[in-house]
């Protein structure tokens, strides 16, 4: 009799050793998508005349126009202006990523589906969220902006560009999402080409939008994590089939 | 021979068929969605007043909170006061539905998931677009509100809100879901109390925010067409089980 209570003691240990094991494997699951930290990029200046350059060259073309130098030139070999805001660099389209790198120090992250974790979301704007992140063949830029469009209510704006033209963005789709206190935020659209202006897709409200008390029911301590996938869309999917 | 080529025929024709079967019903099954035509509400004025009721009432009690009269009473017997801005009544919780249809003209729809579709959006702030949704038991209301929370920069905020206890309305979750020009845009959260003041949700932004130039990119022909759907939230689906 002892043996048998012996027996199914054993047997219930194993069983509650997988249980364990299975709910361990799915918290590994759950932390083994790839999270980065996003520090805010310091010494963001507003330089006015640039700003003005965009927003012309914006107003001239329409929305995900293309570049008036792509048909002429090789892809990578369009002069092309450094994405960010407080840099003067101009180069072509390749070296805009190791310039990003190197003169800015933002981070790549490799994988279809990252979370940002964009930390001290207190800080006044303007300030800037920035990683880079290499999937599917290309370099995209996630760039999450705390600003005030009106003043004295900061607003955040977040939004994907491809380091690549705009004909290359419109075969990707991209899609940002916020979940939290039992709300739940998603935003997919195509991203736009680094050819563009970012303060543009900004001022112009075509990215996800968020005011200040959303961000804080979205947030966590004083960090915002969006979880971010790219995919192919169905034309470039059908392109490579061929 | 012939007699073959024949029945080859005949089978591309019956594969043929059946793929056109396939797509008219696909497209049949697309546009038997309930959409529902939402004309703005008219004459809609603002009352100082009743803001500044309902703005206070709001700040004493912190999100979701609990109506004090909920412990009390039965809760169909609870006093609301109309949750249309512009009219003054107040009556039991049971009889704001029939209020609401007799008095504003509000209609209701039935089933688990429609399309509101919101008619004259260029209309200058405020301006409001409401419809009764009828389901799982329950009539929840969703307001649609063009307004300047900054002045002269009009923004459109869209919630839902359960005609009901906030205890109820903890035990559903509702989905608001924009689609056109390759732009996507979701969110769902646990649906307010009429109990609690649609202006406070709408001035707290704790719900779909979209800027003018964003609802601009998702309307068609000065139409907005939001996609509705409500669901039990798990807690309340188990409790349905037991």
């Amino acid at each position: 009799m002892l043996f048998f209570t012996q027996c199914f003691g054993a047997v219930l240990d194993l069983i509650h050793l997988r249980f364990q094991h299975y709910k361990a494997k799915r918290v590994f699951s759950a932390a083994g998508q790839l999270v980065c930290v996003v520090n805010p990029t310091h010494s963001l200046k507003y330089v006015s005349n640039r700003h003005a350059v965009g927003q012309t060259s914006m107003e001239q073309g329409s929305l995900h126009s293309h570049h008036p130098l792509e048909r002429v030139h090789d892809p990578q070999l369009i002069p092309c202006m450094c994405p960010l805001f407080s840099c003067q660099w101009e180069g072509h389209v390749e070296v805009v990523v190791s310039h990003l790198r190197q003169t800015h120090r933002i981070n790549i992250l490799h994988g279809a589906e990252i979370v940002f974790l964009a930390t001290d979301m207190h800080l006044p704007a303007p300030t800037d969220w920035i990683i880079m992140h290499s999937c599917l063949g290309h370099h995209f830029l996630l760039v999450l902006r705390k600003q005030e469009k009106y003043e004295g209510h900061p607003q955040f704006f977040a939004t994907m560009m491809l380091i690549g033209t705009p004909t290359q963005a419109d075969n990707f789709t991209y899609r940002l999402e916020l979940n939290r206190n039992q709300r739940h935020l998603k935003w997919e659209a195509t991203p736009r080409s680094v050819l563009e202006c970012v303060d543009s897709v900004i001022s112009d409200g075509d990215c996800l939008v968020l005011n200040t008390s959303l961000a804080q029911l979205f947030s966590d301590n004083g960090s915002l994590a969006i979880g971010i996938a790219i995919t192919a869309s169905k034309v470039h999917a059908a392109e490579a089939e061929m």
